[in-house]
């Protein structure tokens, strides 16, 4: 059986007003959601802003991170790189600093096919001693993994979960219908707001960016599942859905990126946690405005006095 | 005025047999470049597979094709790096390289917004003393350069230059309206086989890859659009279409990026430029029979013996 | 409250050799949806190849299953037409013909504004006197109902409902959640294989093309989940997405459209519900192979002796 | 040889303040394109908001035309409906009207392939004794016409030309050179802003929806590519994009179908050619602001006092 599961929050990077990593804050960060009672940490993925930060920048972040996590709960790290070659070198790396498993995208800004997907899998598998959880996040690299794709490599070793952000819950559920016989591989949502349904379908993990902002209610969210209390996870969520609507508050005025990362970092700039909302170059950062409409929806959440 | 206009091939990087780059082929290509009359070269573009390449291979790249050039023509490179920060400082090691402008592209894996694209080139422009040209190019990063934004960078002197592989001719000829006031700026198209056209509307270059191939071809077609004999300059035009055909020959069994640049190694090994088509990782090399329509084409537009 | 609610089979139309109605078919597919169980039938929607039929052809559908219906369901019906006053006049058609209420696209081959979506509803709205259920299906009208569209037009009395195809369950979860307090209002999902969670999110119907082949199984699901017991409804969903794959049988020989209908009338056909699995035409219908894979799946789900 | 060459405008259809078409307006219209020398009409185009008309004002409206036309300039007739047998009933009306071709696209509403299109052709032109025009537009149906499919269809007679009104001036390039032996089949482009270039490849005509405002413009730019004077017909299509340029003034305002067509109505209601700007419902209809924004434009390409 694998050790991961439940709720396992896409860890953001607190910045400096001079666009420097903020480490005082992300120990905060880190400490309020083992606080929260979150059951693993995904460092550098798209919600740390992984692709904002250069190879040395990464290390520093994803040691700082198993520094403070001290074995509390796994450490998961996003390796996100364009290609195959450059993707091992970064796992190894990561290897090395001790994490308990790398999240690995298909290859990005070339286009490649789906069997070119699947051997890149499997050529940084073969180069690692490490899991690699695959990362379905089309929006990002433009091409989906297919459910064929996911099940042999599932079925091979060649990964041993997947973390689904594609918005496909369809194709979602018939990744878990195909490996139900697998209790080895755990499949996880990236979504926010389709936690309590996907745990219905049987997912083994959530990877939701709002966690950074409100742990507590995805882990009450996570045991009310675990109890098979519907009515309480879908209640709970839904309250998760109304705070989730932050990430429109700075709509068109910034992109989208900038707009969903950077209303959590405002929020939790507003709770005390981190000590500024700066997003890392060309983002534009959230303002007064935004903020005014974010923290409004941060105390109808029940989340600040 | 400016010194880059003419044909500006985006150069291959050549590779061994173990996925090191071939640097006696690199040798090889350049010469083959320049003695086929072109105007300069563009390394480290999507056509040099530079997104497989990290940091220090890249800047081993770059030092060999300044090396063999020795300022016979200038030297573009290409910065393709996915945020600013990242992006600036790849340009910087580019710079001290001795280049003649980098060649940057939107940011990619993130999704930002127009604004942002632009605030980009600004961030990269004013941490470089080295001229910076936009590379226009959807398909790999998944944001147009809106007219408005390389006209508006083009007159504030942020970017000396465009290299369009949008394939939206329409708008890149309202770039060229725009800024037809403007001698100092160049506007390049990355179509292979729209570069009659092109220079029609008024196009100052032309990257296309297959001049790795047929560089005489490329030059031919550029002097006769400058003469004004427009009705060679499409005959042979044409005579490159049905060569270009090639990039065609191993779909669906590779992706399409493996596919195009995959067909003018193949074609290169064919004509005894590069030693081997081997593609980088996870890119699929195209095979034998691949290679045999392939090398008919070739022996079609008088290419080989 | 609304009369509709449940299970509403999107009735597919069953054609002779010629092309022609079957009707005699049409009748036993009625029947065998009432017999069913189901709450509604949705005629003259996509499933049934309405964009197919000419407006006579759709006159004679709909008088054929009314008079058969007989009032023991609630009659709905699609009026897909490009543009407003093309819809007007056959949503007129469709009110004498008796039915309860009428199913309206966004206009299509036309590139509307989402203002212009809501002003069609609007302008068709106001010309009938019959109830206006939205149809939100963007693969076929190429533009997205947006949250806030369906939202106005529900709370100013325009729509009385929604049918979502879109596939975007978390933008359905924000209107059902929107629109919490308005029990007159009726939101069904159209997806096959996310119907137990449609339903635990609130949705108040659903639309299944597959539940022309098993109505019994959607039922059950219904009452499952009215029922609270969302164990067996995963269950029931889990049999029905394994019978669903049948979709995917005769792809890439013909469209996905010919694929999926044209499974749902040889799933049908075999079981002696209907005399033919012709399509209409440019559709390519299923051929002995794609039967026999379909015939398996059936038999799989207990449907055939 | 084909009679079908040279400018063919897609002739726009004005309405009157109560939507309803205004034939004394349309009247001049045809006279106004017959006067500025285009060499046939193509009625009930996209253009011509065909999609926004019932059949029997359909059938109107080419009766109309035909009759102003008289046999000046040959008529061609869209017939713009989804589905296979709709189209072949539609087009025999056209033919017996006495049309000199109908203009076909691919089906729209329903997803089907490639394969199928081409049987769509097929059974369509089987069913018709007059030529058949391919219509390539994918912004409206959703499916490209394959550059095989077009050869494919002319090789075998089913069609007998093409408009292209896909922007992919690569495959139009692809397609003309496939067919150069075939000068009975012609290939139009439907662009307003790449006309020189499309006519420097070998286009046999151009199909835009600007000479509705200045076909006198547009046949000056025929006959200077007839003359095979390039740099006459460059600043011809130069002033033209200038003009072209009015398509933009209403955005975001109302949609991109209305800002264009309806530029082109607001610019022949300022020119004294046409009694309203009205549109078809539910597109909206330009304004003072955007009136004054196109009229500016086309005071300074000198059509107007």
């Amino acid at each position: 059986m694998t050790i991961f599961k439940g709720v396992v929050p896409p860890v953001i990077t607190p910045l400096t007003e001079n666009h420097e990593v903020d480490y005082p804050s992300l120990t905060r960060v880190v400490e309020h959601l083992i606080d929260g009672g979150v059951h693993g940490l995904f460092v550098l993925g798209s919600t740390g802003e992984v692709i904002f930060h250069d190879e040395a920048a990464r290390g520093r972040i994803l040691d700082h991170v198993l520094k403070i996590a001290g074995g509390r709960v796994p450490v998961l790290a996003g390796v996100i790189d364009p290609t195959t070659d450059r993707t091992i070198a970064r796992a190894r790396a990561a290897q090395a600093a001790g994490v308990d498993a790398v999240v690995v995208t298909a290859p990005f800004y070339t286009r490649t096919s789906q069997p070119e997907v699947v051997d890149h899998f499997r050529y940084v598998r073969e180069a690692l001693d490490v899991p690699v959880v695959a990362y379905d996040i089309p929006v990002c690299v433009n091409i989906k993994l297919a459910r064929d794709s996911v099940v042999t490599l599932a079925r091979e070793g060649t990964i041993i979960g997947l973390k689904d952000s594609s918005g496909d819950d369809g194709a979602f559920r018939f990744c878990l219908l195909d490996l139900a016989d697998r209790p080895d591989v755990f499949l996880m949502t990236g979504s926010e707001i389709m936690v309590d349904t996907a745990l219905m379908l049987g997912a083994h993990g959530v990877v939701p960016g709002l966690a950074n902002v409100d742990p507590h209610g995805y882990v009450r969210l996570w045991n009310h599942a675990q109890a098979g209390d519907w009515t309480a996870a879908r209640a709970e969520q839904e309250r998760l859905c109304r705070l989730f609507e932050m990430v429109w508050a700075a709509l068109p005025r910034v992109s989208p990126g900038a707009a969903g990362v950077g209303s959590f970092k405002t929020a939790m700039q507003a709770m005390g946690l981190i000590s500024t909302n700066v997003m890392a170059r060309p983002q534009r950062r959230l303002d007064a405005a935004d903020t005014a409409r974010i923290v409004e929806r941060v105390r109808a959440a029940g989340l600040m006095g």
